[in-house]
């Protein structure tokens, strides 16, 4: 349940029936021609998807994320590492105080990975609780999903061409395009990265059938599910 | 326009003609019986109201910010000061970079107010940009509104009871309520604060009807497109 | 008491009996022809004269605060915020340590606000204490008294010249300055400010006769005396 | 060559005829029945016997590193995050500031890897350099000769138990381990991560014969040292 | 001149023809029988005798420093080094803006040290500057002028109490107290340090004529002085 | 014993017996003519020679320390202090948490002093540890050895000249430097400090008979083993 649809006396009466709740992380930067909330939107989706047959409080996406490499694509903000760190220690800290001590961090986005090391610290400060951070679509079901339709799969590509994602008039590229070479991105700065990715798509088509991608997301969806139901502390 | 709606080469263009864009400040933290959103649902839908004609990218609100005071109400997130100071200097970075020299942050949280300083700060080592800190609820003419047709208005009172913060299925209280002693709420902690607080409501009603709820709303839309359309530098 | 006039066992009996103390806070910053060091010096003299016949201690006023926006008149040094709520927590965290639990924060600069986000996290993790941040000049009985006399006062005009804060051989200017416009300097750097505001001071006369001085201080130091007696947690 | 066996002047004159360097990090953390150092000895001789024939100046390991899942295990030290980075930042600017333009940082630690993105920040203000964030056990020839000779490879194993990691005169166990829950690791604090991990290993055998080791150390400093030779910018 | 007795312009019109400043450094803590605020009023009195006849502006003195090993003394307020370290580059930062360019730092207490440190890295920055850490009562005449009269000197010992740091109706102590282990101060925490310490002084007489006060003084206001005259750059 | 030379499990074991260990602290700058790692070398060395009798875990030497000033000799590396200061944190709360209580730190370069100030925080929140910051160098017999020998002595100069910090095929001056100012380097940058330095050694000769050097090293042994023996808590 959407938190945004809740005041903070139901907040109360929920945790003390149940103490799990999910937090969406987002990004906004560059999705070559999709909306430059992709990893927000994706994770914010997928959370409440998941969510929603089990009622657990959905907190609001964190729009912004780690993305210093994009940052010379225009609309892309990155925090610093420092800022974001911070970040995540005051939703968890804020969290916990509330009541919550199963947490599920729903990421959309690879760049937000030091987070994990951030609930490492964490919760050797508060030992009763149980975090995970879940990158939902690498989760291996969701995955093999992906490389089963078309294995030539990246950011920017068809994999994160959902409805919910893709621009009203925008027309995508149809050719494959041809994979970037991952290892001179990492090793320059953003502007030369910019000049290497062109579109900022990584590989492959920039589209593929509705149906391919509710199959990805039906089995998305589920697998986030049985984050929520299983396997905690 | 939503940025969710845009993709980089979009903000790329229209960067090109015009420099101006909206960030909205929200808070997730205890309205009474509305929700807790309401802070974020209210700054970033009267920014995008106020934007809509003009075409001006309107970022994704943040829906986090400063609110210690009432973090003993469950569902209320507070962030430190250091990591929100962090969070607006890594933003107006951010939005800097990509091109925008005109931004105005609408704000939705009085508790935010410090953000204001870490503009000023800013704005010193970038001196060709101009940056509003607008809190669109206490605007001369929005807040004259607001008195004129109840001077009995607070935090989470009827002021801010809109369609689109209240919750379903959840009734308001019917009586005014009394003034708090604001004083006394300010000078001890979270958990003294809700003791005296019962509700989370400051003082007045708790609901008035929709035509004065929409009155407010349309002066709101216009002072806040004002800001974007005059007095920058 | 000033504490520089007590040793620490003097500190030690006194708390035993009274848990009371004050600290001020400052500013070196431009008051046009008045005083760089206008805020400090009203800050520490209102807290000592106010807590005279109540023997509490008073701590040094920290001389230094937040002003970004006045920094391109030299003798005007800002903190960044990041170091002022460090600051700010620090001393707190001193003044409990020592035995204090009701602390009066006598505040004499509108720029150093911040300091109540800070105190209100503080108290959260110091829940037995209670701090006020209590800005002198515009708390209700002196504000009206300010007003009363002549409402167009402003910082650095007449209202802040008092016996201890103008200098010796600087004649004020006669005439009434027109108000600047102060949402035109929030929205611009340090530069555009100083343009805009010529020698400094924002509106109103430059001084005014020491009888309506000596009147506004009066009715602030029982104001502030107030403070330290009644209301506390 | 070793930055120990330098003065100041050899590095002045050296930078003038190649702007490569090797700073390599460690971490001190348990590895089972294997030394405490091993990450950090390992980042260094791969350095040190990589850039041995090119003559490039090698600085000490960083000995600390990240790693707060292994806490509970003695003689384990881990870094908060927020310091590694700026320690990496630290790092970067001083190899900067003596003139060094190609960096190639061997990690011999999976728990750094935020370093990366210190790494991504940081080139973004200092565009002429290129960094290279560099896992050597776990590059690719490196990791196909590993599995090649036992899949069963994991923190701890065998694939860590050289004649430079193992302890005079401790006996390895000689069975394979099970591989333990990754999953359930990550959601949990120390405490329960040393209960779940026994004496640390994660899966496979203790050791291997020495002909295993140190083919796999040969192919590992011919890969670090294409990675000094090759693709830079 | 006391920066409190001059107003912007004059410290404007100062600048162009002088770039020398001097900013004192305090503590406020224990000083056996004297006042708190001993370290405070020795660098500030010491700063503005040594300027007087020579017209440099003298800013306040910082009252807080780094004395965390007296914490257990009421009264003693400690700042966190991070704090002091960020603080002493603000004010460094704000000095510098105004058009100083030549900074004496008149230190009054030993733990301040670590302000050495801020400054050697901010020079790095601002190269054109030059400034001068003294710690005023150990320059070597002022100290040789302590020896003479009696090595047996200490912290809040005779060498500490001048007229203007006793206390008004406060006996000293009569005895020479004998001289405590410095090491086993240093080593352990404020608890054990204060038990250690008795009433606060290390070693020495208590009160000495102001015969002998005085000539050091004179001695140490010459040798500040010269500071101010010569060896910039 | 060296820490590498022990696996977590032996640490446990030890600590049940002896809660004492050692860590050096290095720095990473120019000596001259002598190793870019000398205050490394040396520190880490004399922990080793003087622990291994007694059977004390010392971890490895932290390579990199505090060294502003000497920054534009090539291949030195400083840390700014507000990240050295983070570090010496972590370190103390990681042998804390190990289960060590009596913590020798034994510092190699004098630069790093405000390690001593973190200390003294530190052990205010850990009151049953005693940690001892130890300038090898510099303590009293083996001092009075130096300057028995040969008083003109000084960083890089002679007494760093060990066999183990000299460069093979590096030959050393054979005249005898003129003292440098000090407060002349002080007070400026890292530029003139190194015009006023030139080769780097502040004072004296630059090797004596490894007689000489031997004879100190033996002392400064003893004396370090002293620390380790006596006089904790």
């Amino acid at each position: 349940m959407y938190i945004n649809a809740m005041n903070w006396s139901q907040v109360e009466e929920h945790i003390k029936k149940d103490d799990r709740c999910i937090f969406p992380l987002g990004c906004i930067e560059q999705h070559a021609h999709l909306s430059l909330g992709t990893d927000m939107i994706l994770s914010e989706k997928i959370a409440m998807d998941a969510a929603e047959p089990l009622g657990i409080p959905v907190f609001p996406a964190m729009p912004y994320g780690l993305t210093a490499g994009f940052v010379d694509f225009p609309g892309t903000i990155s925090l610093r590492i420092r800022t974001y760190i911070a970040f995540i220690e005051d939703i968890l800290d804020g969290l916990y105080h509330s009541g919550f001590r199963r947490i599920l961090i729903v990421n959309g986005h690879g760049g937000n990975a030091p987070a994990g090391v951030v609930i490492s610290e964490w919760m050797n400060r508060n030992r009763d609780a149980s975090v995970k951070m879940y990158d939902w679509w690498r989760a291996p079901k969701t995955m093999a999903k992906v490389l089963e339709i078309d294995s030539r799969a990246s950011h920017a590509s068809w994999m994160e061409n959902f409805p919910w994602t893709r621009l009203e008039g925008v027309v995508q590229p149809q050719h494959v395009k041809d994979c970037v070479d991952l290892n001179g991105l990492a090793r320059v700065d953003a502007g030369r990265k910019r000049e290497r990715l062109g579109d900022g798509c990584c590989h492959g088509l920039y589209e593929r059938p509705d149906t391919d991608m509710l199959a990805i997301w039906e089995i998305a969806v589920e697998e986030t599910r049985a984050q929520l139901e299983n396997d905690w502390h």
